[in-house]
């Protein structure tokens, strides 16, 4: 249910992002119902969609590969939305189903909203458990403790947590949802307050990472992740299909640095793909990309290039190690 | 009238520009009736139209201001083309018209085809000239040689012509028009084509460029104007919105350099308008961008930095001088 103010906005031309109906927790103590099991659930993602994306690293960079298995979307949705298609006989091979559209529906017979992803399902009833991005991540990082890998690092620090809560609700707003409100926006004015908060928001970032490796200081934390998964699509897609052109990301250096530093850490080039980031936004989106035409650029080579971050010193993984190579 | 080839191209998703109805010249001999004749003749173009913008370039490099008057169509066409909603009651002064389709169809009551700019119009008449824009530029370089300033320079030397015919020929269809038929294509692989054809002739003109500071050596010639008309828009319209996005013009060293040499010489940068260009290229093609909304980017001010092609030595106006500034 959009509230009075979220149909203003729309009124305004605006974009304003649904809110998740499946919000239950998957916790150590079981508390909705959801106990952490391993093998026990299986998340859904696209690696086309930021907010599955951020799932799919922490997954990697914890170790959570074993006990919490991985279903691939097929980049393209169809009417019926996020599909298998990719997997033999267009069937996931865990859960059995065509479309995850079947999950949200065991899960509520009479529910008629969106089908998001990343998705948690419940393997043994079928059911979808939740679609609460937000969470996701922050309960395999502090509820499935117990299930990381030796090494693991701690990607949201009870000291850090304040910090790492502002800065993420920040870059939310401007830079995550702020690149699908400048995208999305149905008028002009709409469109240029997203895009004027996005790169003031972007020119502040690149100042605080100035002199520190990550966001919260030496360490990797779950804010880095948030912004990574809008940095890696942002010369891909966001640049040119969501008009946030003021400069590429490889024309901002410090952030361009910043992105490939954590790019080539393992836990997170391993979870990118390009082609699916490509072909999702500009052959799904037409209302913007009506050919459907999915650009050949941008040369994505200097991804690779050294970044020249160590000089800032950090330990990326704080106590603990990488995880390792795929 | 499209050939049987045209037909096949448009069938494959291959975009393919109109031919010019209106061909006759204006020459110093008069023999298709329209002699070379100072204030007699006004040249209509749109600010946003490379093919138009040639024209505009020529006339300042070469001081025909006062032979040739110059009408500034609105960028925004609507369902009757080109418009003078820009003059006072949104009519041309000189011509009395609102639209330029009227002029057409003084020279030909029963056309029906496009109506282009640039266009030559007939004062007296209000008739239709040509609107035969490759023959345009060169007729004002060498049928109106008379009326030139002193110190015009030649842009189309009799023993260069040859070579610049061929670098035009390459320029146009790969880049000029290149740049049309990769965001006008209705297919992935027509796209992927004028992309690929487009990439190879901007690198190989990269190439030539390196060591000479013009196409056709050291002054500046008729290539260098038609060059420049699609560098000149390349990042703020054709990297998005027609998806020509390997790179930046900005992200190309040689030809970022080339196009600002030229832009910061009188007669490129006093007939640039950033604002039409973006405005004409995003409002006018729904097809590709249905919302009309223009984007804020890019950030424009890098073409007043320096280029230091200085260095290459050249002579920018041969024997010439450099038209006034604006």
């Amino acid at each position: 249910m959009a509230t009075q103010s979220e149909h203003q906005q729309r009124d305004q031309g605006e974009f304003v992002r649904a809110r998740n109906r499946f919000a239950a927790r998957i916790t150590a103590d079981g508390a909705d119902g959801w106990p952490v099991q391993p093998q026990r659930y299986r998340l859904v993602v696209s690696l086309a969609c930021p907010w599955a994306s951020r799932a799919v690293i922490v997954r990697r960079l914890l170790g959570l590969e074993d006990a919490i298995s991985l279903a691939v979307a097929d980049p393209i949705q169809d009417e019926r939305s996020w599909r298998f298609t990719l997997d033999p006989g267009g069937v996931d091979p865990v859960l059995g189903i065509a479309y995850l559209a079947e999950a949200y529906a065991t899960a509520d017979p009479t529910y008629t909203g969106g089908i998001s992803v990343p998705a948690i399902v419940d393997v043994p009833t079928g059911q979808l458990v939740t679609n609460d991005y937000p969470q996701i991540t922050l309960d395999m990082i502090t509820e499935w403790r117990a299930h990381h890998r030796p090494g693991a690092p701690d990607l949201y620090p009870e000291h850090l947590r304040a910090e790492i809560d502002a800065v993420n609700a920040e870059v939310f707003a401007d830079v995550n949802n702020g690149v699908y409100r400048a995208g999305f926006a149905t008028t002009q004015h709409a469109y240029s307050r997203a895009y004027t908060r996005l790169f003031q928001r972007l020119d502040a970032l690149a100042q605080r990472l100035e002199s520190q490796r990550y966001l919260i200081g030496e360490t990797i934390t779950e804010a880095d992740v948030r912004l990574f998964t809008t940095l890696v699509r942002f010369d891909a897609v966001y640049h040119g299909h969501f008009k946030c052109n003021r400069s590429k990301l490889t024309e901002m250096p410090v952030l361009w640095a910043y992105a490939r530093d954590l790019y080539q850490t393992p836990g997170f080039f391993d979870t990118v793909s390009f082609d699916h980031i490509k072909r999702h936004y500009y052959q799904v989106h037409t209302g913007i990309n009506p050919t459907g035409i999915v650009p050949e650029g941008p040369d994505l080579s200097g991804w690779d290039e050294p970044h020249g971050r160590e000089r800032l010193g950090g330990r990326p993984f704080g106590d603990g190690t990488p995880p390792d190579s795929p």
